[in-house]
């Protein structure tokens, strides 16, 4: 990786591992346990992929730390309970995540599925509070825009779809939807949280949002290779299960060479789209280009 | 019931009940099922009384229909994915639900979970909308509200505590507070809600939140007495559950007429809070003396 991109990538990761600790703390309450599920399932890993996206673009428009660290804290909540519900037994019945037992495992079901409600749910009370930027249209565009990507139109109905691939053959058309409500909606946000925050004009927000659309398939292309070509100790969690269930994936369509071929065109298109911020996305292209180049 | 009542909650009802088949029209995506699921677990049943308040304390303050009803539709969607979540196998195990299958015996538990993300995460979608409200710091206070009210400190931690009640005997101060976030949080943003949409000043927002608080709790003691004195039938789910679960409730510390007395009590107190509004707040008063007679 990119030595300017990885350093970026570390000091993001632990901005945003402190916001989720102070964001979370450990309480002696009754209910302790789900706060502990909570910082478990959000706190220590992940490659922060989302919230440094956010911190990233938040800077091309000059936004304070406390704002954008704050949104950062809240789009890695969302992606964090979306994974804890996906590796419930009901949905993908995973065991590990991260390297770790995965939520329901470390504690059980019902404190998974209740751990992974409340992040979602706290995540839309951080970004309506006032210390997530002092101007409430800001704020409500924040929630609307993330209540977008993350709800039926976006994420959810991207799950739904992912289950309904178990058992039904997907064209090329709709496996694209389905990866782009997935993964890549989320995605988009932590671009556009950026502008958002720093009340960035039309073009710039038509940029990265472009930038992002493409990001997020190259990201899902890759992680799909990943899954035939990558080790359980690479990724940390589960490999090869996409073909166990029989599920179209852009590999199991486009074939390999085809598919890798595609995550680099996507990749260097995004790039493109962002000649607009005059050499000052430097980081924001580093990433597309690592996101088809990671190993995990 | 009071038949003033009786006609305003079932005017509210159907207002919300339109209201919630607009917010989720049906669709032929390939993801179909997820609304389906969303809209059998929101539609057609239950007493809406979280709505109900929400349309009642707008119009306290000459709150528009629209964004009255449109903010009873958040706070429904809100409740109707907590039965979904709670009612799940690894939660209470719940067959039967407002008389007819539960969504994951309806559907499957995979769509099942992913219905009640949807729901909730939608929820947020329309209060930061511009439609919910013109001034989006009335929206974001609406989100900020509703979030902690749903949240690890509300409903989600009530959850949690009432997961924990099934094998630590708790006592009444923490079945009170286990009652207070779980339920009484929920009801108390329907009162509120009004009051944040009609930018009310402080001593009415108190008056209502000082209600609230002692409806919820009635409702809550009146819904054990219902847990063991209702039938099925009249329930339309499943009743005697706290007990084989060998739960502590407000009946099973205080017994079945300290808690009726306590519930009657507080029903009263409820009403005294609303003197502030002069006689205008009649229904409001009908609903705190409904909910602890209630059959259903």
């Amino acid at each position: 990786m990119d030595p300017k991109l990885k350093n970026a990538m570390a000091q993001a990761a632990e901005l945003v591992e402190s916001a989720i600790a102070r964001l979370l703390p450990t309480t002696d309450l009754p209910e302790a346990v789900l706060y502990d599920a909570m910082r478990y399932g959000s706190l220590g890993g992940g490659k922060r992929l989302r919230p440094f996206l956010v911190l990233t673009s938040a800077s091309l428009f000059g936004v304070g730390e406390e704002c954008a660290v704050r949104t950062a804290a809240a789009v890695e909540f969302v992606h964090c309970y979306s994974l804890i519900h996906d590796d419930l037994p009901a949905m993908d019945d995973g065991d590990l995540r991260r390297g770790r037992p995965t939520v329901h495992r470390q504690f059980d079901e019902a404190t998974a599925i209740l751990a992974g409600d409340g992040l979602l749910t706290f995540a839309f009370e951080v970004l309506a509070d006032p210390a997530t930027h002092e101007d409430p249209n800001v704020r409500c565009q924040l929630v609307a825009a993330l209540a977008r990507a993350a709800g039926p139109h976006g994420m959810v109905g991207g799950q739904m779809l992912d289950l309904i691939a178990e058992h039904e053959t997907f064209d090329m058309g709709t496996v694209t939807r389905l990866q782009r409500m997935k993964t890549g909606e989320m995605i988009a946000f932590g671009c556009e949280a950026g502008a958002i925050l720093g009340k960035a004009g039309a073009p710039q927000r038509h940029a990265l949002h472009a930038y992002a659309h493409d990001l997020g398939l190259a990201f899902q292309i890759a992680d799909d290779l990943l899954d035939i070509e990558g080790t359980e100790a690479e990724t940390g969690k589960g490999v090869g299960r996409d073909a166990v269930a029989g599920k179209a994936t852009f590999v199991s369509i486009l074939g390999r060479d085809r598919a890798r071929a595609q995550a680099e065109m996507l990749s260097r298109q995004a790039v493109s789209h962002l000649e607009i911020f005059d050499g000052r996305a430097d980081l924001l292209k580093a990433v597309a280009e690592y996101v088809v180049t990671r190993r995990a």
